[in-house]
């Protein structure tokens, strides 16, 4: 099923609901109620939730509400992996080779600071007085339905709720200057989500999705999600042998090429920008820069 | 006053305190009720502040209770500071040029995850599974009092609402495997703090404490809070034109010289040791590698 935050027009408080196709059944009209998607990824059981997807009711029209990021409120920081496409690791050590360029190994992992998320359609802040280089990063972003602790590969899969599209919003040259990569990624307003958030029983496994990118309409990322360096599996297993993922924890699997700053002569984002990042079997994410 | 969160021997739930030499005020007793550190740092106000600084009642010794971190659930990850004392920007970039040795014109930002913070005398656990190259940072970590957006150098005083010592625990290849340091400081366990929160009244502006390590009763880090390259000032002043920074925002500000990695031939820590991080008007932060 489609998981969706939403808020009814004329309306000013958040709801959950099951988008399916042009309309949206909510959820606690139909006997399952829950504050937040948190709280939803957190308490619900896996019969409660093949009940849900069965759900019948009064859907609303999509022109009648607004959609949010499925996650408005994430409950920890997102955790991101960097370079994690082989063709965007060429391009991003061209662009920057001291910030970029590094043999990779193992996965590169850092952190994107986030207070909150907005959803498709929603502004992304250009932040003009920080950042002349405004970029855009779309990625598959997996969230854990279950506290991940010494996790196998092998079992990686049953620990995963589900998948949004996540913007990984990035001012290339605060990431540059401060080294660490946090600052850049982490401006106010740097991670819209959405427009749904997919349970995994309803992509394969590995996701084998495309994922691509317009802006102003113009095709600019466009490759598969299981072209990754280092595969979900392996994300899940290695961070859990580490640190215990809590439920609720996204993490944004890295970018495939066609970012801004891989492309020669490119200018960056500016105000009034387009930008739609879709991955196949979730939706698209369109926001505007202002 | 120096507020703690305990629990009293034989109890299982968390209480706030006042420490005050070896004894321990309870808040709630003296008519201040917050159910976490959390809630007190965002809901009250500076004239309650004031009474509960002032506050009289029954006080109970160290010895009948088990004093937590002051923040043992923090509500985001921990903001850090890299490279942040010049003496250790120059023994870190001798333990690997390709992973610290840069030019340090602009602070370097990374976040610690954390999940749950331990207090003294609680283990660090040493994760022998994962890394061989353990190594403790004592550093002031100043809590914002409130929420910080836009904020000047000398305006950043009157945002803080106090401070505490944090060892930002760390496993060394972790840290330069991956690239971005992430996930080496942000195991399982790496974020000791405590003994308590001093309020921003009772320290100098900036704090000028004298900061020392000791490791089995051997001094190895003794420096001083007024030595940071960039203070505290221009760190939540640069942050907050990016991101504001919430009420209960922990930054981390830098380690001085004389960790493990900057040692030559130094082991790192094993189970057994003893490391105690101390920050004058402070306290000790004491805990053992288990």
């Amino acid at each position: 099923m489609k998981l969706v935050t939403f808020i009814r027009s004329g309306n000013t408080n958040e709801e959950l609901g099951l988008l399916r196709g042009e309309r949206v059944l909510p959820l606690a009209d139909a006997g399952f109620v829950y504050e937040t998607m948190n709280d939803l990824i957190l308490f619900s059981s896996p019969e409660e939730r093949a009940a849900m997807a069965a759900a019948e009711g009064e859907s609303l029209p999509l022109g009648a509400l607004r959609l949010l990021s499925p996650i408005p409120r994430p409950l920890q920081d997102v955790l991101c992996l960097g370079l994690n496409y082989a063709d965007h690791a060429k391009e991003a050590s061209g662009f920057s080779s001291a910030a970029f360029g590094m043999e990779l190994a193992a996965p590169i992992f850092f952190s994107k600071r986030v207070s909150y998320s907005q959803g498709t359609d929603a502004p992304i802040p250009a932040h003009r007085d920080l950042t002349a280089q405004l970029d855009y990063e779309n990625e598959l972003a997996v969230v854990i339905g279950r506290d991940a602790d010494h996790v196998s590969e092998a079992e990686a899969r049953d620990y995963i709720f589900g998948y949004t599209v996540l913007n990984d919003v990035s001012a290339r040259e605060i990431q540059t200057r401060h080294k660490q990569w946090h600052f850049g990624k982490s401006l106010e307003g740097f991670c819209p989500m959405g427009p749904c958030l997919v349970t995994a029983d309803e992509l394969p496994w590995p996701p084998a999705q495309r994922i691509w990118t317009t802006l102003n309409g113009r095709l600019m990322q466009d490759s598969r999600t299981d072209c990754l360096i280092h595969p979900i599996a392996e994300i899940v297993s290695v961070l859990s042998q580490g640190m215990v993922l809590r439920a609720g924890t996204i993490i944004a699997t890295g970018t495939p090429k066609g970012v801004l700053m891989g492309l020669e002569g490119a200018s960056f984002l500016q105000p009034g920008d387009e930008v739609v990042c879709a991955i196949e079997g979730i939706g698209a994410l369109r926001n505007i820069v202002e």
